[in-house]
């Protein structure tokens, strides 16, 4: 039995585990159905694919809440009392949940729910709610939270991990912070007061090798110690300092998978050292997600490609003096993803919200920033490729690298999205943190509100679901280093930030009022979660195309081993 | 049978008021549990509401879903095939989420849920789920409504009522919908441009019976034509149109509740002309929700009141030249909302974020605009009020007014909350139609977005939803009219405002980036539709001391009557 369990806890535990495990079993019941319908010859089909996208849909989203839970009921056996009860109050409210969702499944796919339903009615149900989830319950585990400041979700990190968390922490806290809402108000570029202190402690080079001058110790990435450094910044401002490290991060994974040794030698370092900033240029105007159908094209020439066309979205394209362009090298449309390759486009560094890059040649680049709700302080561009010359020796990978640009880029995408649930974390923590503090200091009807039970059930069900989420980034980042994950990277991208929108929304209704207001800096976070479902991958397209795409791909291979 | 309704539908349609019947039975069930745990010797007891509030907020979301359900199941039966068959899709959904819902409070009431879950898993649920909410009916039903542009949810008006709703969205679609992006993006305040107009066709004068030079005919309130215009006005604009009737709408109702003749004969015409505008002070830094604790203080002096104290969040305070101001009037704090009336404050209207008004007695009042995300052309201000001489025929209702202010100002509040679900209807519809518009221009993957069954599922259920809060908030205003439909304007408000905030967040992500961009309207419909739920009482607020509260009691005096 885990010595930081009561022996009820230790009791509720087992059961929430043994009823993950048969919901468990009943989802891959679902799972092998749906890969039968969306099969045909034993393979998936893009056409029944597409006929059942609301059925994929939900199964990504099931298989994220079920991980979810799976992984922190695993994971708080070991860890602190408050974060084992949180663990059980995320598995209560999710299993309750999950029943629903299975059943819809069940129905639309055709299969008997009896044996569900008897499941879902039984007395352990019933005694895991209401010991776990119930109302008392979480009341008390609220207060509990409140009391902690809001410092849960222990996840075990290694001694280097721990320390720069810590670090990066008290310089979010520190420097970042007080800046934060002008540079979001205002809509200002990060400044270098920023960047130069990052660059000096190593921020853009987290998952660079160190025999590449970066701060992955023994030659591999070090995606936890990544993550908790976005999740520091991310807690001051998503946007002047946890997404600094998204494109080094995509950047240098590209690099590392697709680049010429020469190319690693020269570019990894300075990308570590944040000189130069980086920038990443994948979306077109008329193709969102669909990387595929990419036009903006290089044309050879003498020593090199001249691009033309159009990309947007491409963050920090100003500031930054070197962007990843995915090009359109191979001319024949019907080679789709197979004509991509990854150029790396050089250019002067741009304060502001306009620039102009013209070279001696007469190309030229032009860059927009695109104003937004939120997530200020990088700018996202709309950039205009004009003739603009781009030497052979920053084509990735060189001659052999043409035609890889596509799975360069889902190289690298694997790391964006880990990091970006790393960013979803940070803004969740500083949304609990600032309800916590309100909660605290607001009276209403002569008491504190953190004395009401309402505000104590929300704040331990935001609480929970922080948690459930920072567990979950934490295993996955663990699973990537160890070559995995490639398919989780996406779910808990997609989990983590669902939860953050949900998070931050109740954040703001615990400030009422005062959480609308722009003075108050809840009202920057929710603004902020918003983007995170919707950039480094959509949800419906991650849902979609790589987590439903993944899991019936497995279930169909575990039928055909089966028939074969 | 309904003409309108196939055989199949028809039968669907019996089965969706059978199963929501039996829903219902069990919810009072639930209620009437719960009553007994939160009263002591037969009366709701304040004590054991608190220890209830979980328990009690369910209710009120339960309660919400399921008379928005039971609204629009019974109104489409006369209806279009296409709100039939949104009603239906509605429905079902809504029954499956109902019966976890109610499981859990079956829960944690310490209820029997053998007979709940019998009925939930039935055979009648699973066609009802299969037939109208599966995906494959939500996809064809969200295509149907794409190819209606989002024209559905046809509530009957009356002739007078649908010829000013037509004569509302011209105008706003001509006028308003122009200038929106601007007043947004620039934080400027509603220009005269907007509101000579609004004034020449009434707007201003929606409740005000004819006698009184408004537009109410008959002598009697006509709230479904003030939901009608409100939002065709919000579709264009929550902030610089939709939004301007709230506050005479409070204050009309104050006065007809509690005014003198003269009051009444005086202000009302004024009111009704948009001359002076006005504004409603009640909030205050330190008190939320929490009206009778107001502290904002008047003192007798001769001929009149001096005002001293703080309000907070009072809209359109800069420009309006009348304000409506809760005032404690009786010093004894004992007297709790018994001290409290309402006092007309006279004032120059001011555009801009600061305004100070200097009297010649030396009285001052001070106003500040609260920057908010969204909500943005009327500002809502700070004020601090210090010895502002307010005259004795200020006073509403005169010196019997005097302690009159709590009740008068929940008799306007009724009016503010179901002209606030008109506010979320018009953001939704707004939104809806952007999605659709956007689906079908944007192509992916070689075809428009619209063909896509993911797609055509999120149109069909944010159609749903729409026309459920539609059906529903016209049906309450109806029973204002005659008399009732004080809590469920409470009601409407939360369902209406939770909704608009999912429809707003689901029509962003059908614009992937773009939806994120200040430069597409759908960014401006998500900002503004988060602050639906936070002001004119806030979903928390309502839920328990409104919603909860009434259905308690009711649930208690039905008790108590049997027992008797």
């Amino acid at each position: 039995m885990p010595t930081n369990l009561s022996v009820s806890e230790s009791d509720l535990h087992s059961l929430a585990c043994m009823l993950l495990d048969r919901i468990e079993c009943a989802f891959e019941a679902a799972l092998d159905r749906a890969a039968i319908l969306c099969a045909r010859d034993g393979r998936l089909d893009g056409r029944r694919l597409d006929d059942n996208q609301g059925l994929c849909y939900e199964l990504a989203l099931i298989r994220a809440d079920l991980l979810a839970a799976q992984t922190i009921v695993g994971a708080v056996a070991n860890a602190s009392a408050i974060d084992a009860a949180l663990g059980l109050a995320f598995a209560a409210d999710t299993i309750t949940g999950l029943f629903g969702k299975l059943e819809a499944i069940y129905f639309e796919c055709g299969l008997d729910t009896c044996e569900l339903q008897a499941l879902a009615t039984g007395e352990n149900v019933r005694r895991l709610r209401n010991e776990a989830g119930g109302m008392a319950a979480l009341a008390k585990l609220g207060k509990l939270v409140a009391d902690a400041d809001g410092e849960i979700a222990d996840v075990v990190l290694d001694e280097p991990t721990a320390m720069a968390r810590d670090a990066f922490r008290r310089f979010a806290g520190d420097v970042v912070a007080p800046l934060a809402e002008k540079i979001h108000r205002h809509d200002l570029t990060v400044p270098e007061s920023l960047l130069q202190p990052m660059r000096e402690m190593g921020v853009f080079g987290l998952s660079i090798p160190e025999e590449y001058e970066g701060h992955a110790p023994g030659g591999r990435e070090n995606t936890p110690m990544m993550i908790a450094v976005t999740e520091a910044l991310s807690e001051a401002s998503l946007a002047a300092a946890g997404s600094l490290i998204t494109r080094p991060e995509i950047l240098a994974r590209a690099l590392m998978a697709g680049g010429t040794e020469q190319q690693k030698a020269h570019w990894l370092p300075r990308i570590a050292a944040g000189n130069p900033l980086c920038a990443i240029a994948i979306t077109e105007p008329d193709y969102g997600s669909d990387v595929a159908s990419l036009a903006l094209k290089g044309k050879r020439t003498e020593g090199g490609w001249l691009l033309t066309g159009a990309k947007t979205w491409c963050t920090f394209a100003g500031k930054a003096g070197l962007l990843m362009v995915v090009t359109r090298t191979n001319p024949d449309k019907a080679a789709g993803h197979r004509g991509l390759s990854l150029l790396l486009v050089e250019k002067p560094s741009h304060d502001g919200h306009e620039f102009i890059c013209e070279q001696q040649g007469g190309g030229s680049l032009r860059g927009r920033a695109i104003p937004t709700i939120g997530y200020r302080g990088m700018h996202s561009f709309d950039l205009v490729f004009e003739d603009y010359f781009v030497p052979d020796a920053n084509v990735v990978g060189g001659e052999t690298g043409l035609g890889q640009g596509f799975y360069l880029t889902m190289a690298g995408m694997v790391g964006g999205r880990i990091q970006t649930s790393g960013r979803a974390l940070g803004v969740m923590r500083a949304a609990l943190t600032a309800a916590i503090r309100y909660a605290k200091d607001r009276k209403v009807f002569h008491a504190p509100l953190i004395d009401f039970q309402l505000t104590q059930i929300k704040i331990a069900r935001m609480a929970a679901r922080f948690a459930a989420c920072r567990y979950l980034a934490y295993a996955v980042g663990r699973q990537i280093d160890e070559g995995a994950g490639r398919m989780e990277a996406s779910l808990v991208k997609l989990f983590a930030c669902r939860s953050a929108e949900s998070v931050t929304r109740e954040a703001q209704q615990i400030h009422g009022g005062m959480g609308y207001a722009e003075e108050t800096a809840v009202s920057r976070y929710f603004v902020d979660a918003r983007v995170l479902s919707i950039f480094e991958g959509a949800e419906e397209t991650l849902a979609l195309k790589v987590i439903a795409k993944s899991l019936l791909e497995d279930a169909l291979s575990h039928i055909n081993a089966r028939g074969a």
